[in-house]
């Protein structure tokens, strides 16, 4: 039987409201024209070459994708610009001249060797690679020093190499993930566009190009808007938003359009069991407090859009979400269906092989998460 | 190019050591028949039909799935005898009707509601379906109450449905992940027999048959097997172990199969970033403990025998490791490989569509992951 309502859905099943997208894709696209940024979103959340689609007929100039693989699936799907904004290492460089022949590739940097190797394989497959200088804008994942007085000189040095040609500079301010008020996320983002400016002045000053000047992170987009030096802004996760973003001011509850539909399997006096485990909302945290739990529970299955505070998801194992129930509020029944909002919308879409497209409740089609697992 | 050595893999990749998972898989065997236990591994470690057979070659009696459409691929390949340890619900009454026509099937219940309704629905179909009855022995997630005066009456209650066959009970002492101790471990398994038998004798005297009493969890396994009433054994994570196993002294190192092989993309002062993040080793967490970290790493690619104590995997993106790098210790320049012992193997299997089989450093074949993500 064809599923006609979520009514009529085997559970657990990942449920993705289509306007609840196309209003986010409308509303990102709309803020990043009107400050004259280049919106290029990352594909990672949705993990589809049909919703990116959706993304460039709103105006997106391209997508990024985080590794080789995920790339893959979306030029195989006729997306033709790709930035990764991943450290991927030169030993791909055959993969990457295979993808330059249908799309248009850059990749980012922020290593001069590695940079160095890059150059020599294009070189050697006789192409040009575009590429930009990762900065380490405060996350301390990866990215040079903006302020190592060699970061100007780096940069400059890249956009020296034969078959490198340099874009410009990109960072990813994923400590604004932590951030506990506005003013903390919007002193993250004026923080990020005066060390990615201090960097591409002090590379200019060193004689290189930069016409580029990338920023990407959801929480932080809103207030990248206004600052000055970005020329592209690269969120992923407003696509779907989730539990974290509306935590952190950048969603509500009625803008989050994935949510996870489950079903009770077991009742107990203080307890019910759901049949949505870590292998459905993933064990990652809520802005790494345990004590968060695993997702919210909506007060009706329908609508999503006001949370029962009575029911707690305190702990999952694979299968099992055990959700505590406070007094005096409702304890479902063995069969009844509950819906979740996830902390983290990302990881639950890569775990599963398609998520259910729903107008409401009605449920439109089933989209294969094409670059699911798509991590080498 | 064939992949022939792990040197030739893109990564990340998870490697599965062939000769370690026959020596598990032949060791529980072993432990089992030599305590007059039958062994009847959950699949969900491996979720492959072909690790299966190699278990029943062995000598299983079955092997557990823990969801239906875990079982529906198992079944698929053959497989002919599947116990679902989990409260699976009357709404797929049609589903385990059609599994019946291919294997014998088993279920449990732990609410009367629920199995006076798989009664008419067995009835309805004409067919009788297995079923234990799922004891809380001190997990609280899913179980009756063995202490609760009507116990006996629920487990024999059951026994008197038309259309269900009662087979037993049966529990999972997933709270000996927590134990501190041998001690505690060797406790949590003799409680969980003492209240099994408990339940059992209660059902008995109220006219209740009770063949089977079922068991099932790596860390008291070795326990189980001198206690007085268990028939059957259920483990799962002893066909790879992982970290956790290693703590709670189920395994060393050395019998560890399941490893995800890695590359450094990015080299700083205090760290090294890697391309495993939570999308490879997941966000479990050892043991609940966040300082603990994300793995660990192997001293060398090769031999996976040794920890590298000087490098910490603190932190865990979508598709990046941080690995805090302590010092006078290696740092790993980008492109150097790394191997890392996960935290929890079951649910690094769960993220990958196929492992990559190997013999030492030999790359035998790639196993398809044939049950991966089937939730519902």
């Amino acid at each position: 039987m064809t599923p006609r309502t979520i009514a009529d859905l085997r559970t657990p099943a990942v449920l993705v409201d289509v306007a609840r997208v196309n209003a986010n894709i409308s509303r990102m696209q709309a803020s990043a024209s009107a400050h004259g940024l280049r919106l290029r979103p990352h594909a990672k959340t949705h993990k589809s070459p049909v919703i990116a689609r959706w993304q460039l007929e709103a105006g997106a100039v391209g997508v990024c994708c985080a590794k080789l693989a995920e790339a893959e699936v979306f030029a195989d799907a006729g997306i033709d610009d790709l930035r990764l904004p991943y450290p991927i290492q030169p030993s791909n460089a055959d993969r990457v001249v295979r993808l330059l022949d249908r799309a248009r590739i850059s990749i980012v940097v922020d290593d001069l060797t590695v940079a160095q190797a890059w150059s020599a394989a294009m070189c050697a497959a006789g192409r040009t690679l575009d590429v930009l200088v990762k900065v380490d804008v405060g996350f301390h994942r990866c990215g040079i020093d903006p302020d190592s007085p060699d970061a100007g000189r780096m940069v400059a040095a890249v956009g020296s190499l034969p078959a490198l040609r340099l874009k410009g500079v990109l960072s990813h301010a994923g400590h604004g993930y932590q951030a506990r008020s506005e003013e903390e996320l919007a002193s993250i983002a004026a923080e990020e566009a005066r060390l990615l400016q201090q960097v591409a002045a002090c590379a200019r000053s060193q004689g290189a190009t930069i016409e580029e000047i990338s920023v990407g992170a959801t929480p932080t987009a809103r207030f990248n808007l206004t600052a000055a030096g970005p020329t592209e802004l690269r969120p992923g996760n407003y696509v779907y938003f989730d539990r974290t973003q509306v935590a952190l001011g950048a969603a509500t509850l009625r803008d989050c359009a994935l949510t996870v539909l489950a079903s009770v399997v077991s009742r107990h006096q203080d307890r019910v069991i759901v049949d949505s485990g870590s292998k459905t909302l993933s064990t990652d945290l809520m802005r790494g407090d345990p004590k968060a739990g695993y997702g919210l529970v909506f007060r009706d299955v329908e609508t999503g859009s006001e949370i029962d505070e009575g029911l707690h998801i305190e702990r999952l194992s694979e299968e099992h979400a055990t959700v505590r129930v406070m007094s005096a509020t409702r304890r479902p029944d063995p069969g009844d269906r509950v819906r979740i909002l996830p902390n983290h919308s990302c990881v639950v879409s890569n775990l599963v092989d398609e998520v259910v497209l729903v107008d409401g409740t009605r449920v439109l089609e089933r989209l294969p998460v094409a670059a699911r697992g798509r991590t080498w």
